[in-house]
């Protein structure tokens, strides 16, 4: 199985990103993006999407990024972002790379954009560590 | 109005709040509560409550309890969370509380707790910046 | 040697700690204290104490708290900090607790003040992880 | 008098960056470079620069970039810096960009770079809000 392939199989299988309508774009070594469908079950009382969208799209292709090179069995340890911009349009990308990968764990870092028609706006930027799983032996 | 009565409005006005079942528990100034009730449509490929549902509760929990000193039109302007354990049990509850307060920003502290029965487990903490929104005039 | 020794002996082998006057008031298991004169070399062009001393001390202090629990062989591999207030007095403290230890990390929590004669103010708080270091076999 | 020059004037009147030995090699609209020599009293107890040097280089890298959009009376709000290898070498330098900005504060990142001889080794990544100073009327 592929990388894209495996990778959309751990995502199919996270209940929470079925319920969001998160879809795995690309995966390949040291990156993935995450896209999720603007409906308005996502927002906030101001129309816009909800910030813990945005959170979770950033928590989630960070984590997919560094499984990439640590392995599926990857947890985020952390991470912080920054929100720029009201997340609105048709649809909601999140882009994610390593920066950094030791043995156990890789830093990454995600943009998250808002995407409506042909255009990108950049509306939230992450930075997290990703850290393999200890295996119970 | 009180404010936990306004503030479980906005909660309400909020459809991804609504989607994810969030209960506004307590809500004074300097200080806010939220809880969600697991259900297995919360969760991730392990059986846990996806780090999303996490972030989102700190996310909103932050922004709430800032709005008890800035006013309801408060976003959140940047968090960073640890995940400290797995997310689970019968619920999830988000406590936070203002650590210092400017006029345009606060900045919070935010822990989450798995209960399950009488039982409280910490599974993350988090600290954000809370920002009033500038109105246009 | 108690712990409070052997952490001394530890600050006064890191050359910058000496160099900026650094103490080490209290240690003990999940805490750490560190305290900075305030002299005019630490200073920014304001006449406060320049952000880096407030990073430096909330810095290592999350590493001393998270050594008395993980050992002395730790770093901190990453913290986030809020700057609150300008940082002034005669001195700053540094005050970290060790909020969930794991094997090989723990997350800690750090306030810094500002002393001035029987007045403390908060001026910075920080949230990190610190990790024990891995050792060559 | 360019932007490098007043940068310069304000670096010199920091009296902790001169007792650091930093320099600020570039300064352009958005964006910062800050250096600092390596010596020995920058050091912690392994021989590595010590991390509150690399966390005033981020933090101050972070304020001049974002003082390029924002003018001179800025200050660092927050930031997150994620270590990711030893620093050491010749010289670190820290090189920060404007990711983001708004009316009075920035989004800005900054990656730390161990220099030796030709070679250059990101050794820390971080990521901060700039805010302009509120001027008292």
């Amino acid at each position: 199985m592929d990388m894209l392939d495996l990778g959309r199989k751990i995502l199919a299988s996270q209940p929470f990103s079925v319920l969001l309508g998160a879809e795995l774009i690309h995966l390949h070594e040291g990156a993935a993006e995450i896209k999720v469908p603007i409906t308005r079950q996502l927002g906030q009382q101001h129309g816009f999407v909800h910030g813990g969208v945005v959170s979770y799209m950033a928590d989630n292709a960070l984590t997919f990024a560094g499984g990439t090179v640590l392995g599926p069995a990857v947890v985020t340890s952390e991470f912080k972002i920054n929100y720029l911009r009201p997340a609105r349009g048709d649809a909601l990308v999140a882009r994610a790379r390593v920066i950094h990968h030791g043995r156990r764990q890789t830093v990454c870092r995600c943009d998250v954009f808002g995407l409506e028609g042909d255009d990108e706006v950049l509306c939230a930027t992450a930075q997290g560590t990703i850290s393999r799983l200890s295996m119970p032996s």
